[in-house]
């Protein structure tokens, strides 16, 4: 059954797609094709299904943002963070400077731009890329990502708005480091190479609360567990959070290159790779895949009825 | 054991009253006793377990932002509300007019000043004050709330940011009608008296996904119950909304007045009391019960391993 | 001479007139016909010249702002005035409520409609409209203005922008007494009818200092005078008010309607009609007049050579 | 007569001194002594007026905008120059990025510090920094100022915002080339280290339209002249522009290293020197000496009466 409705919902999505349209602003991701689509979903029992583009390699851009978390929570602990970032959506687009500069002087939240330079600044002096590229490995259980170095290189020629945004936070005093290393790993974070499978994995260890099902292993923390996902819930779809949160109800983080990754506690990871773009950002085919699959699922986290407690 | 839990939460919660203060925005609100702490926890199943100043009447203010959302999603439909008012957390304050004016003619989300108020507007010309009375009444479990007349005049006097910023939203074109009677409405809505049972009693109801659980009564769809609730666990808390989220994880709205309602799915609506306020404006004493019994209870909505699904 | 260069600047400034477009956000400005210009200069030795419609009526906007202010210093002086208004350009637009509501609790200056409105606020408990009306008359010398009804009644309809105003500025202790009469007493006063000649009498005026060089009545301070002329070079045509500094360097007040009124000290007023504006809201023929005059007459407050002091 | 009424003025002026504090947000500044004062006034006709402390070196800070700016419109012309940073006052703090974020891609003005970076970036290949200290000698009629390396290294190391607003403007589209080199560059033209009598002295060429009156030669072209005073009057005391216009009427730049320079038309410039700031940035000696001045000598550039035309 969950095959079924899986495939109705990604033809549901693709009904989207020419309603969006590829990331542009760097040119390497202008490159992508908007007609891909693909869904991985691995449950907690072991299943896996799969329709569409799911073995495509595409850039996580914004997802990694997830992953630097999980290590800064891991190596550093949950006051050392948010003593340098907040918890709070910010309501503004994700490469905003403007509350950094008039509200607060630590960035709002570590999903946008501001907050995952802050966080990358603070891990690299305990963890450098490879270190990073590793971890990013086994949380995706997914030993063939690397880093794409025409992404890299068109992100690094581009990247003089997150360099502004690592100085401003300098300037306030909670980047500590050098400031174009600091951008240089983030930028190199973007830019690993996944699949719509590889996001599966993320979000399945998340939904089963840092453990990899299939061995048991523990990789994350539960506290670790709880904090990201809280933070995908309520800030992970770009300035369509919140929306996202009331129609769909699944924690969920996107990133421009197309892909969106999920975890639906104690129940399944999800993986979607589809590079038409919403014009907040995210994939157009996987938001509406998303919808589909919460609703015939019930799969909202504040849907009653599900169980006893 | 519940209540043993809960009297442990009330004791701890206690612990943080003299780090807040009493609201004085509005001269009425100030003259509340910032050691009066109460917390009133119905279960689906039935139970009622209280601690504390659970029976004292005191003003519902911003919670009634989630009566009167409720109200208009029953009485004019998902689509029609939220042309007028957006999803997204906004990162200011509860009553900033900023992106009002700079990012969308849409104010942000229904609980902020500018949302309700909109909200309001919507409902005035199909719903009067005396309907939303006894539509409070009955979601809240309690034929004892009235009006505060002390409250209303005080807020009256003092309503002018309200005034101005509905007739802001008259200039955008999304509220219509007399604003003047608009903000009047909001104001009386504020001024609900209420006691922390009856917060439960709304709590409850939430958590049942619309059912009076005693009587088996449904008074909101289920759709209604799964916005309201997503929107509460946004932005639900004033700018705190995203820390309450990390660190609580259960749907909650506060109020000046020194109320919050929580509801957990399935399980519980949770009524507190507490007027001394964190400089957020949320009770500081009920903040902290929350996160106790979210700690010890396991309610936190993203807690793994809490049942087979 | 004088005579030929205004002739010639009158006929530079038709070229522009299509650039332009007349003012739509009040329905009745709307009915303006854009290829009407006039220009009346009467200089302080008495010679009145006049090319183009200057005996066209128009409603008088914005610059009615520099009225109320002279009425406001005469009244209750520089130091009661400035304690509720400041003296700085805002750099956002003449309707914007952003600094007033992020930066200050003052206005920024009594250009912009918040720091009118505050200023028509200050004044109202010790003058009327019938004496603003007289002051007008007497200023302009030009018994013969009256408030235009039909643009009045408009823009009550469409003033909702300004009561947010209002009320603001009252929230925030600014602004004493009725809010609404207060707004009906600025749109009042922006209704005003006026010609080229009128605002050419008031620029004359200015311009020698505050006296009325035909009768030699002394009708403002020569304080008073200064402060207005620099609020109107700095301040007085919107967002390209740096601009005109720079290219005219003339002290000037425009309005909506088409009005433009300047100053030259020591030397001569300009009134000009002429209903095409450019993006920022002057008049885009008037404009260009005025720097081809002051070009040809070195007119540039900053020009060097002119005389021995 | 001068000379008595520049003596009172500066008597005046100490009387200020203890409610201002010397700058201190970069470290090198700090040590400057509040009780320094002195001002120094060369006249059109050769005459040199001084009292106090004309002689001592301190940085040039902010006034340095005022001779690249005019360097630029030298070597590039008006149109280059204004088809990358514009004119008008910003009414936000000298350091704010909040406009170049938010309300246009081109700096407000260049008298702002991310007009300054901008101009300094069109520069930057047409022109060294050797040229323009030659250029700072020639226009202050002073061989000996250098570059005082001290507050340059402090100024470096604390110089994150400016590399942040250097790096914005490159995103932008606005700042080609090196940002670290353009940046260094602004840094290094506020180091130079001037006199009061050196800021007389290109206080003085201002006045005289762009001509060194003594050797009767042009460095300045009459258009550069009056960009550069009107942009000194809109925009030059910081956030106490307008006010000043208002109060004192003058073309004035201040920088935080206490120095002011000024410019009547005409008739003299004015150099100070007075490290005690004012709470936006002015030497609060300086400022109060020009208020007094103003009025005794009638120097306020829209007093009438002055003479005839």
């Amino acid at each position: 059954m969950l095959d079924e409705i899986t495939r109705q919902a990604w033809l549901y999505g693709r009904g989207f797609l020419l309603n969006g349209k590829v990331a542009d602003y760097i040119p390497e991701l202008s490159k992508a094709n908007p007609v891909y689509l693909g869904i991985c979903i691995k449950t907690l029992s072991g299943e896996m299904i799969e329709f569409g583009d799911v073995s495509h390699r595409f850039t996580i851009q914004s997802i990694s943002k997830v992953i630097t978390l999980a290590m800064a929570l891991e190596k550093l602990g949950y006051d050392e963070v948010f003593s340098h970032v907040m918890m709070e959506p910010s309501g503004d687009a994700f490469n905003s400077i403007l509350k950094l500069d008039t509200a607060s002087n630590r960035p709002y939240n570590p999903m946008i731009n501001a907050g995952a330079i802050d966080v990358i600044g603070l891990l690299a002096p305990v963890c450098d890329f490879d270190e990073l590229l590793a971890f990013s490995r086994k949380l995706c259980q997914d030993d063939e990502i690397t880093m794409d170095f025409d992404v890299y290189h068109s992100e690094s020629v581009t990247g003089d708005r997150n360099r502004a945004i690592g100085y401003l936070l300098k300037s306030k005093g909670v980047l500590h480091g050098d400031v174009l290393s600091a951008v240089d790993l983030y930028i190199r974070m973007c830019s690993l190479s996944v699949t719509a499978r590889s996001l599966a994995g993320l979000g399945q260890v998340l939904a089963a609360g840092g453990v990899i099902p299939d061995t048991e292993e523990r990789v994350l923390s539960a506290n670790t567990v709880r904090v990201v996902q809280t933070l995908m819930f309520t800030c992970g779809m770009y300035d369509r959070s919140g929306e996202m949160a009331v129609r769909v109800g699944i924690p969920s983080k996107s990133g421009v290159g197309g892909g969106i990754m999920s975890c639906v506690t104690d129940r399944m990871g999800i993986g979607i790779y589809g590079p038409s773009l919403d014009e907040k950002g995210n994939s157009i085919g996987g938001a509406n895949m998303l919808e589909y699959l919460s609703k015939e699922l019930r799969l909202h986290v504040f849907d009653a009825g599900k169980g006893i407690w």
